[in-house]
C-alpha cells in the first residue's frame, strides 16, 4: 500500500469522510487512492478560496474536519484566506497540501516554493512528512491536532514520493481531548463581581455560544442584571424563536465604547478581551474602559458552556426564563430596500431549522435585532476578516447538512472574491440561496475612510466603487449553472426568496439596493 | 507631510505610476494620499490575484515597476500565486501589503497574521517599516530591489500607523545596477565546444529571449550547427515575423528527454539547467543526459544578450541570416476546433505587434511553431505554474500598452481562478481580446493522472471535469460587462476574432474545444 491509500484510509477511519479538493500534479497519487478506498466524498471547487471555504462551513456544522486537497505553494496561498477565518473560528479542518517529490526541490523548477512559511500564519498545526512510511501516522496527528481543543487548521505537507512510495498502511485514529473545564475560581469569581454593584457585562464567544451556554448565560443576566453581548462574529450561534435574543458587540468603535463605558465587570465566556478590529488615529484599541474588572470565566480554549451553567447554579439563577419579545410585526414590506426591510422579510421567511451564512458586510450590521423572532436557525459569519467568506463556507455548510436550507446573505464587492463557489453549488445540487446585496460599492471602506479622518477624493472614487461598469449577477450565477433573478423591491425580494427557499438545488437573487 | 504621502511621492519620483490595488481599512490614507499626489494611476482589481497578475503583466511590457496595494495577510495571500509568477519570470514588482497599525498587532483582533511569514517564498525582497519617518527610504529600496537585476517582487509591509504619522518627507531614487556582463571565459568556452565535434544545443531565457539575443543565437546556431531552444515557459519573447523561428523545450518529460539525449554539448544563456516541470515515478528529474557538458554562457541575472553577441563575433558568424519559414498556408481554416487548425487562423489574424498572453495550458503545446510566420508580436506565458495567470497578467500588459492590442488564449480550468480580471478589462476600456478553450475539463490532469502510472476513476472523474454544468463564459463575461460570443467552429472563432480585434475594448469568446 503506497502512502496515498494510508493516507486516505487513516482519515476515513478517523471519520474525516468529505475531501474538498484542487488539486494538480503533484496530488495525484491522492487522487487515484480515492478511487481505491470507499468511503470519501470528493467535492471540487474550481478556485482554491472555495476549498477551504468549503471546509471552514462543513467543519463548524458537522463539528468534526473535511479535507481539503491543494496543490504546491500557490494553490494552498490561493486557499489562505479563508484558512485564516477557520483559523479564527476554530473550525477542525485538516489541510492537506502537496507538492514536489523531495528529491525535486533541490532543481528548483518553476512551482518550487517554501509550502511551510506560507501554511504557518494560518494554520494551528504544521508538518511536513517526509517519507511515505510517515504520512499515516502525520495524518491521524492532523485530525487528532485539528479536533482537540480549541479545533483548528491543521496543515498537513506531502511531498509526491510520500504518495507513491510504499508506506506500512493506515494508521488508527488518536484520542482527541475535550475541552478543559476552567477553573472553579473563576466561576466563584464572577459570582461575587456579580453580587456586587456596578453595571456587568458577559461577553460570549466560542463555545459560550451554544444553545445551552446561551440559555445559562440569559439566566444568569436575569438574575444579576447583568448584560448579554455576543463577539462581533460569530462562527456559529443558534438563534431565532425560542432561544435567547443576544444581540452583539458592535463593528464601530465609537459604538463599542459607548457601550462598554459603564460596565465595570467584563465576564469572558469563551471570547477575547474585547478591541477594536482596526486601529484608528486617535481612537484606541482597546475597547473598555481603564479601571474595568475583567473576569476570564472562560478562555476560547476551554469550555464556556460549563462554566456558564455552573455560574448559573451558582447564583441559584432561576431555571425557568421567558425572553420578552415584542410581538413580530406582521404583512411583508415592500417598496425599495432599507435595512430594516430587509431584516423584516428576513425574519418572516428564514426556514425552520436552516444555516445562515452572513457575509453581508455594511449591509449585515443591523440583521441580528430583526431576526431575534425568525424561526430557529444557525448564523455563522465571517470570523476572521478575510474578505470571501461568504459563498464558499455557505456552500460547506449545505454540504454538511443536506437537509437544512442555506440561506448565503453576500456583500456585492465580497462576493466577487470567490463567486467561482456557486458552480459547487450548481455541481453538486446544494440547497444554499444567495441574496447578493448590490450595493455597487465597497460600502465599507467609503465609511472607513470618514473613519480615519480622510477625505474622498478621485482614488477613493477608483477603488471603492462597482458601478462602472455595474456586476450583473444574474449573468454571473447563470455562467456557473446557477439559476438567477434580479429584485428591486422588497416585495420582489420576498417573492423570490419564498420561491427558491421551496425549489430543489441553489439559486441566486441580487437584490438592488 | 504623513507617511503615506511621502511614500507616494516616493514612488512617482522613482517612475513608479501605476497602482494596481485592492485596499482596506488599513490602507485608507495610501489611498487618501493618492488623492494628494499627482502622477499615479490607480487601477481596481475585484480579487487580489487579479492586482497581482496585473502588475505582473505590466512589469513584464514596461521593464519597470507597478506598485500594488493589498490588505493584511489575507489580501496579500490571495495574491501570492500570481506574485509567485512574476517572481519566476523576474517582472519589477512593488508589493505593497497595508497591515495593522503596530501598537495593534498585541491585541489578536481578527485579520492579525505573520504578514512576513507569507510574503518571503514569493518575494526576492521584504522589508517591514516601522516608523512613518523610515517608509520614504524603504520605499527608494523597495523600487531599486525591484528594478536591480534579474528584477523581482520586491514587498514592503506598512503598518496603518506608519502611514498616518508624521514622516520627513519623500526620497531620491536610487541607482539601480544593470544586468553585470558574464565573463569572457564563459563566452571562451562557449565557442571552443561549438567549435568540437557533438551536437550542441543553446538554450535561452530571461535576458536571452530579447530580440537582439535571439538574432545573436540564432548566428551561432546557423554558423555552428547548434539546436537553439527556449525554457519551455517565456516571460516575454519577441517572436512573429522577422525574427527567428525558435520553437520551446517540450513540458512532457519524455519528449524532453528524446531530444536533449543526443546533446554533448548544453549553453545555458539566461536559462536554468533544463529539469522537468514535476517529477515522475522513474523517470529522472534532470532533462539532460549523463555526460553532457553544461556551460553556463550567462546565469538568469547576467546579461545574456551581450554573451551571446560576444560569442557570435568569437565564432566570427557571419550577421546576414535569414529564417528559411516555409510559405505560410493559404485559406482560412474551417470545421470543429483542432490545435493546429487554431494555430493557423492565429498566425493569419494576430496583429502587427500586438502582444499575446497564453495561459491556454494543454491548449496551448502546439502553438509557438504556426505563429512563427504570424505578424511580429509579443509572447507571455506563466512562467511559475501558478494557475491563474492568464486574464490578470493579459490585463496588466493593456495597461503598459494602451496602443497594442492584446489576445488572451485561455484555458477554461485555469481561467475561472481569477476570472474577476474581465471586470477590470471593462471598467478601464482595455483592448484585450480574451479566447477561452472550452474543453470543460481539467486537461492537463486526465493527461498527468496517466503519466504518473495511476488510472482514471471517480474521484478523478469528479475532479477533472467541468462539464457538470457546464461553465457559460459568455454569461460570465456579460456578468462583468465584457461583450462576448461562443465559437464552435473554426470559421466562426475567425470571424470573432477578427470583428474583436478591430473594435474598441476587451471581447470575450468562448471557443468549444
Amino acid at each position: 500500500m503506497n502512502g496515498a491509500e494510508a493516507l486516505v484510509r487513516t482519515l476515513v477511519d478517523a471519520d474525516v469522510t468529505t475531501c474538498f479538493a484542487n488539486p494538480g500534479t503533484s496530488e495525484m497519487h491522492f487522487v487515484s487512492a480515492l478511487d481505491r478506498v470507499p468511503g470519501m466524498r470528493c467535492v471540487l471547487g474550481l478556485a482554491e478560496t472555495v476549498v477551504t471555504g468549503c471546509a471552514d462551513g462543513y467543519g463548524r456544522m458537522m463539528g468534526r474536519p473535511a479535507a481539503t486537497l491543494l496543490h504546491c505553494g500557490p494553490g494552498l496561498a490561493n486557499g489562505l484566506a479563508n484558512l485564516h477565518n477557520a483559523k479564527r473560528a476554530y473550525t477542525p479542518v485538516v489541510n492537506i497540501v502537496g507538492d514536489h517529490a523531495t528529491y525535486h526541490v533541490t532543481y528548483d523548477t518553476p512551482l518550487t516554493s517554501d509550502v511551510e512559511s506560507l501554511a504557518r500564519p494560518m494554520s494551528q498545526w504544521v508538518r511536513l512528512s517526509r517519507h511515505a512510511r510517515d504520512v499515516a501516522d502525520d495524518a491521524a496527528q492532523a485530525v487528532q491536532a485539528a479536533r482537540s481543543t480549541p479545533g483548528g487548521v491543521a496543515t498537513l505537507i506531502l511531498p509526491a514520493d510520500t504518495a507513491w512510495t510504499d508506506s506500512d498502511g493506515p494508521r488508527k485514529p488518536l484520542a482527541v481531548s475535550p475541552r478543559p473545564r476552567p477553573g472553579s475560581q473563576h466561576v466563584d469569581q464572577a459570582a461575587r463581581a456579580l453580587r456586587a454593584d456596578g453595571p456587568a457585562m458577559i461577553l460570549l464567544g466560542t463555545s459560550g455560544l451554544t444553545e445551552a451556554a446561551q440559555l445559562a448565560a440569559w439566566r444568569v443576566a436575569r438574575a444579576t442584571g447583568a448584560a448579554l453581548r455576543t463577539t462581533t462574529f460569530v462562527a456559529r450561534m443558534p438563534r431565532g424563536r425560542g432561544r435567547p435574543p443576544i444581540d452583539r458587540l458592535p463593528y464601530a468603535v465609537d459604538q463599542a465604547l459607548e457601550l462598554l463605558a459603564p460596565v465595570r465587570t467584563l465576564i469572558l465566556a469563551g471570547a477575547p478581551a474585547p478591541a477594536a478590529f482596526f486601529a484608528y488615529p486617535d481612537k484606541p484599541s482597546r475597547l473598555y474602559a481603564d479601571g474595568t474588572s475583567v473576569i476570564p470565566l472562560a478562555g476560547v480554549e476551554e469550555d464556556a458552556e460549563a462554566a456558564l451553567i455552573a455560574l448559573a447554579e451558582t447564583l441559584r439563577a432561576p431555571r425557568q426564563v421567558d425572553f420578552d419579545l415584542p410581538a413580530p410585526e406582521t404583512g411583508m414590506p415592500s417598496g425599495p430596500y432599507t435595512p430594516a426591510a430587509f431584516g423584516q422579510v428576513l425574519a418572516r421567511l428564514l426556514p425552520q431549522d436552516c444555516i445562515v451564512m452572513e457575509d453581508a458586510v455594511t449591509s449585515g450590521r443591523g440583521l441580528f435585532t430583526p431576526t431575534f423572532q425568525a424561526a430557529a436557525h444557525d448564523w455563522l459569519q465571517n470570523t476572521g476578516g478575510a474578505i470571501g467568506g461568504g459563498i464558499p463556507t455557505a456552500t460547506g455548510a449545505a454540504v454538511a447538512c443536506p437537509d437544512r436550507p442555506v440561506v448565503c446573505l453576500q456583500a456585492d464587492g465580497a462576493g466577487m472574491y470567490s463567486l467561482q463557489g456557486l458552480w459547487t453549488q450548481a455541481r453538486e445540487r446544494l440547497n444554499v440561496v444567495t441574496v447578493v446585496f448590490a450595493n455597487r460599492a465597497y460600502a465599507i471602506l467609503q465609511g472607513e475612510l470618514r473613519a480615519v479622518g480622510a477625505a474622498p477624493g478621485p482614488a477613493s472614487d477608483v477603488l471603492f466603487t462597482l458601478n462602472a461598469p455595474p456586476l450583473d449577477w444574474v449573468h454571473l450565477a447563470r455562467g456557473m449553472g446557477v439559476p438567477a433573478e434580479r429584485a428591486d423591491t422588497m416585495e420582489g425580494l420576498a417573492g423570490a426568496l419564498s420561491k427558491a427557499l421551496h425549489a430543489q438545488g441553489p439559486y441566486l437573487i441580487e437584490l438592488l439596493c
